[in-house]
C-alpha cells in the first residue's frame, strides 16, 4: 500500500522538482486542470506588462522592429520545435488550435486530391471533427470516424488524410505514433497529429510524421486562448498549400505585392497578424521549458499517472478508472467514471482539488509533469475519499463548465 | 491662410476633445500613425494585469465562467456593432483579419455558387488579395481585378461577391458603400467590405450591407494584432455557412456533439478558443466609445484631413497630394507622393511626428478623431516643412517597416 511518505520521497528525488517555482500557483490549491488551462508562469505578468506599457504605450508602431513583434511568432515556433521533436523551420505558431486544423488538414488533402477518405476515430475533439467535415466538404471527400482501436486497421490506399488527436481529451487513450505514421506511410495516406493532449507533457517526435497542430493555453502554460502551432515536415513543406493565404505567410510580406507567393518553410502555414499580447505571454511561458529533457517529463508524468491509478484502485472504490491500465497508451491525464460526476467534482473544487467534468459521466484529472508535486497525487486522492466519504457530493450542484 | 491660433480655436470648441485624455500618448509626439496601430488607452493595463494575475493566475480554468471569459467575445462584438450600424448578434469576433476576409467570402461565394467572378479592385490590401484567390482557387471562381474606379461598372450578373476594403490602404480614396450596394443587389451579387480603414474613425452604416470585415488595432485601439469582426447582415445569417466550423460556433458548444449544428446569429462565424488577454485589451480600448455619436467622428475626421490637405498646398509644396480632394471620397488619412518617402519619413520621426510610408513613394498620415489634437496638424505640416527645408531628410536613412 502507498502512503503520503512514499510521495514525499518521490518529490525529494524529483529531478524536475524546482520548476514549481516558477509557476504562481494560488496556496493550498491542488490544481490536476492544466490539460484544459496551464497555470500562470510568475514571470509573465511583468513581461505583459512590459509590452502593453513601454512596447505598444510607449514606442507605438515602432516596436514591430524595435521590439522584435515583427518576428516574434517565428521565434515562438522554433522554441516549440524542439518540445515536439521538430527541427527548425518547420513549425508556425498563432491562429487557434481550430483554424491550424484546418489549414493543415486542407493542405494535406491538397498532396492526395484523388482519394475518398479523411480517416479519423470518434474520439476526436469536437471541434477537429467539426473542421474535418468542413475540409471534406468544401474539398470532395468524406469524413470515416471509426472507433479508435479500428484506426490501424481502416487505413488504406482510399485513406487522403489521417487526422487524430493523439492523447483522447475524455479517456486520456492515446494512439502509438510510429504506428500509424507507419500505417499510413505503407498506403500512401499522410497524417495529421493534434498534439494538444501532448505537448509539454511528454516527449513527442514529429520526425517521423507529416503535420501536426497543439494548444499554447494547455500544458504549455501560455495563457486563455494562447495561440495555436502547425508543424510541416521538411519533405512537405515546398507543396504545402496554405488555405488561408494571407501577407504573413508572404516570402516578401512588406513588398506588397498583388500575388501571393509563399514563404520557404513552415512559415508559409502563417496568415494574418497575431496577437502580439498572446504571443509575448505563450514566449514567455516557454521559458519554463528551457533546458528541460522532454523525456523527463513524459518519465515523471507516467510516474504521476500510475501512481493515481494506483491510489483510486487502492483507495477510491466508488469509481471506474476509464484511463488505459498500460503506460504506452495512454497520455499524462486520468479519467474517471461516475453517474454523478459533475456533483462530485463541484465537491471535491470546494475542497481546493481542481479537475474538470465531461458529460455524461466522466471526472477528468490532468498530472502535469512541470509543475505537479507528488504528493499532490496523495492529497488528492484523499481529499477526494473524504468527498466520498462525507457524502458531501449529494449537496453540491452539478458543475458544467467551458474546459476542454 | 491658416495659422495656428485657427487650429487651437478648432481645439478649444471640439466636442471630442475629452477623449484625448482616455490615451497615454508620448509628450510631444505627433502620432499620426494610429490607422496602423492605434495608441494606448490609459486603463488598459491594470485591465490586463488583472486578467493576468487574477483571473489566470489566481482564478484559473473558472475565470471562463467566473469572469466571463467565455462570452467575452459576444460581449466585444456588441460593443463594436453600433460603430459600423449594425443591429445586436450581427457581429461576431475573433482570428486576424485576413481570417475572417477567408470566412466571409467564402461564405459569400457559398451563396452564389453558379457565377464566374470575385471582384475587387487593385487598390485592394495584399492579404485581401492573397484570400481572394485562395477562395476563388477552391471554389471555382475567378477574381477579377480592376482599378477602383471601374468598379460599379463591373458589377454584373457574373459576379458572386464583390471585395473591397471601404478606404484604400494608401491613398485614402474611399468607396460609396451605398453605390456599391445598389449596383451589387441589382445585379444581384453580395459585398463583403473591408473596414479596416474606417471603423472608428468614421460613421459607418452596414443596415444595407451584406457582410463586413474589420480589424480591431487601428482606430479601435484594441493593441498589436487585436481581433477583427466578421458582420454577418440578418437577413444572410441564416444561410451563412462558416468555411471553419470550430466548436465556438456551435449551437451547444459544451454538449460537445460529434456533428456540427451552428450557432444562431453572427455567433457561427465564430470558430475556435480566443486569446482572453486580446479579447480585454479590445473591450476595455473600446470604452473609449462608449457615448460617442460616430458622426461627430466623421465630422472632426473631414476638419483634419481638409485642413491638413490645405496646409500640404500651402506650405509643403514638395509633395503631391494623392488622397482625393472631395470629402465624401476619401477615408482618415491622408497620403503624399514623394521620391524620397521613406527618407523624409525618417526625418519626419526623429522630429516625433510619426506616419509611416507606402512603398515607393507615398508618406501616410493618419488622423484620428477620437485622440488627435487639431493643433497638431498644424505642429506635424511645421516640421515637416522644417524637414524638407533645412535637407535634414537627406542625411536620414531610408524607413520602411511592418505597417498596415
Amino acid at each position: 500500500m502507498l502512503d503520503r511518505a512514499y510521495f514525499e520521497d518521490l518529490d525529494s528525488s524529483d529531478p524536475l522538482a524546482d520548476l514549481r517555482n516558477a509557476f504562481s500557483l494560488p496556496d493550498g490549491l491542488i490544481y490536476l486542470d492544466g490539460n484544459s488551462l496551464g497555470p500562470l508562469p510568475s514571470h509573465v505578468p511583468a513581461v505583459v506588462q512590459r509590452t502593453v506599457v513601454d512596447e505598444w504605450g510607449h514606442d507605438l508602431i515602432r516596436s514591430w522592429n524595435d521590439h522584435g513583434w515583427w518576428d516574434l511568432a517565428e521565434r515562438v515556433a522554433e522554441r516549440i520545435a524542439p518540445l515536439i521533436g521538430a527541427p527548425p523551420g518547420s513549425v508556425a505558431v498563432g491562429d487557434t488550435t481550430t483554424v491550424a486544423v484546418y489549414k493543415a488538414v486542407a493542405a494535406a488533402r491538397r498532396l492526395r486530391p484523388d482519394r475518398r477518405y479523411i480517416l479519423t476515430d470518434t474520439g476526436n475533439f469536437p471541434t477537429d471533427l467539426y473542421v474535418l467535415h468542413a475540409v471534406a466538404d468544401q474539398a470532395g471527400a468524406e469524413v470515416m470516424s471509426v472507433p479508435p482501436d479500428q484506426v490501424l486497421d481502416r487505413i488504406s490506399p482510399d485513406v487522403a488524410v489521417v487526422s487524430l488527436t493523439h492523447v483522447d481529451y475524455r479517456t486520456g487513450r492515446r494512439h502509438s505514433i510510429p504506428d500509424v505514421d507507419a500505417a499510413a506511410r505503407d498506403a500512401g495516406a499522410l497524417v495529421v497529429w493534434d498534439l494538444s493532449h501532448s505537448v509539454g507533457a511528454m516527449d513527442v517526435d514529429m520526425s517521423g510524421s507529416d503535420f501536426a497542430v497543439g494548444c499554447g493555453y494547455k500544458y504549455l502554460n501560455g495563457g486563455p486562448g494562447a495561440p495555436a502551432f502547425i508543424y510541416v515536415h521538411p519533405s512537405h513543406q515546398a507543396g504545402f498549400r496554405n488555405p488561408i493565404t494571407g501577407w504573413w505567410g508572404h516570402a516578401e510580406p512588406f513588398a506588397m505585392e498583388s500575388a501571393y507567393r509563399p514563404a520557404p518553410g513552415a512559415s508559409r502555414a502563417q496568415t494574418g497578424t497575431q496577437s502580439i499580447l498572446a504571443l509575448v505571454a505563450l514566449d514567455a511561458a516557454l521559458d519554463v521549458f528551457d533546458g528541460v529533457d522532454t523525456r523527463a517529463l513524459r518519465v515523471k508524468s507516467e510516474r504521476l499517472v500510475a501512481d493515481f491509478i494506483r491510489l483510486v484502485d487502492e483507495r477510491l472504490p466508488w469509481f471506474e478508472v476509464v484511463t488505459p491500465r498500460a503506460p504506452d497508451q495512454r497520455g499524462s491525464h486520468v479519467s474517471l467514471a461516475h453517474p454523478e460526476a459533475g456533483r462530485i467534482m463541484a465537491a471535491s473544487i470546494q475542497r481546493r482539488v481542481v479537475g474538470d467534468v465531461r458529460p455524461p459521466n466522466l471526472l477528468r484529472f490532468g498530472l502535469a509533469p512541470a509543475y505537479q508535486r507528488h504528493v499532490e497525487v496523495w492529497d488528492a486522492v484523499e481529499a477526494i475519499r473524504g468527498v466520498m466519504e462525507s457524502d458531501a457530493w449529494r449537496h453540491a450542484p452539478e458543475r458544467t463548465g467551458p474546459v476542454t
